[in-house]
């Protein structure tokens, strides 16, 4: 459930994640935030006590934005639903993507953190179950359990660390506004391409044609 | 080529990298790698007059050895030679595993770094691009440039981020060493599922008899 918020608390959770996901949460300091936003720390602390504060309200609201569209996962039809819902995870990803940059490192400083993205990876991991089962039901693929649930796990990692690849082989540019959509866009192909030789024929001329024109 | 160390370089090392992998490299002070030896802080800075040294001798350990296993790809023939493959890398990923759990906020602190990590990557790129082609050259599978370069793109995702997914999923106890082996494991199989849908029909099933053993 959302919590109502004051305009001020919402304007500095905006600013807050812009900072921490153009330079890394660890590189933004409170005072930065509050100078960012032309406050006083004090000003700053007084709605948001504590960093970690900050960084949970942001955690709580990708969750509850990511909780709304993984259910869309059981009405999956088509390759083209696939590449949708594939897409809108890509940018509520990016949209928070401080959370996958240093995702280690932000575990291991607090239990709360630790449980949410323990349960959305597992979420995460029940829809792409989900989309397979929903593609193999209408006849556009198929593939047995086994190979299902490796596929399905493949898909999670992948979806989860793109970002932090495409970080680690460009630092310098890979994240930043003008790449980001090449980047979700290329992330994307890769995880649809996963079921590619599991697609019936037509399914998969049509998933190599889709990709030729978005990449 | 391997610098000629002394013992007490040596011992420094070790230590540094089992504290690093069971702790976290951020959580491990110099003064503690220090304690842990029996010698003074400045007797260890003597050795290596900073942290960073301390990692940057690491990776370039680890990028030795790794270098010394990448060129195997090109011999493979089987899906038994890429599994023996892929557990070698695994094996020595983990053996070095604290450069995976916090690899952006390394990135960020070093540039040298970066350039090594960089390469590396495309170094396993290429190194499984190299494995496909054997395996198609020895009729073990068949598949076109086009996906081929995806499933390399996957291959390299993975096993750069398994060790990270399980200590995502798990952080209490996925890196510990008696968990160790069965998360290698896992990791190995997924990475080799990929290839499944695309190996002619005896070796997908040797395949699946081998990861029914293993698993």
């Amino acid at each position: 459930m959302k919590v109502r918020r004051t305009k001020t608390a919402n304007r500095i959770l905006e600013t807050s994640l812009d900072l921490f996901n153009r330079f890394g949460e660890p590189n933004v300091a409170p005072a930065t935030i509050a100078a960012a936003l032309g406050m006083s720390t004090g000003n700053l602390y007084y709605h948001y006590p504590s960093k970690a504060e900050l960084i949970n309200t942001l955690l709580d609201d990708y969750v509850q934005s990511i909780g709304q569209v993984l259910p869309a996962a059981s009405d999956i039809q088509s390759v083209e639903d696939t590449w949708f819902f594939l897409h809108t995870l890509f940018e509520l990803i990016d949209a928070y993507r401080f959370l996958y940059r240093d995702m280690s490192d932000l575990l291991s400083k607090d239990r709360q953190l630790e449980r949410q993205i323990k349960s959305l990876i597992a979420k995460k991991n029940s829809a792409f179950e989900a989309t397979l089962h929903g593609l193999v039901r209408h006849h556009v693929m198929r593939i047995d359990g086994f190979d299902a649930k490796s596929v399905a796990t493949c898909m999670t990692v992948l979806i989860t660390y793109w970002l932090s690849y495409e970080y680690v082989k460009n630092p310098r540019q890979a994240l930043e506004p003008e790449h980001a959509q090449a980047t979700l866009l290329q992330g994307a192909f890769h995880v649809l391409n996963l079921l590619s030789p599991y697609l019936m024929d037509e399914s998969r001329e049509h998933l190599r044609a889709l990709s030729k024109a978005y990449l």
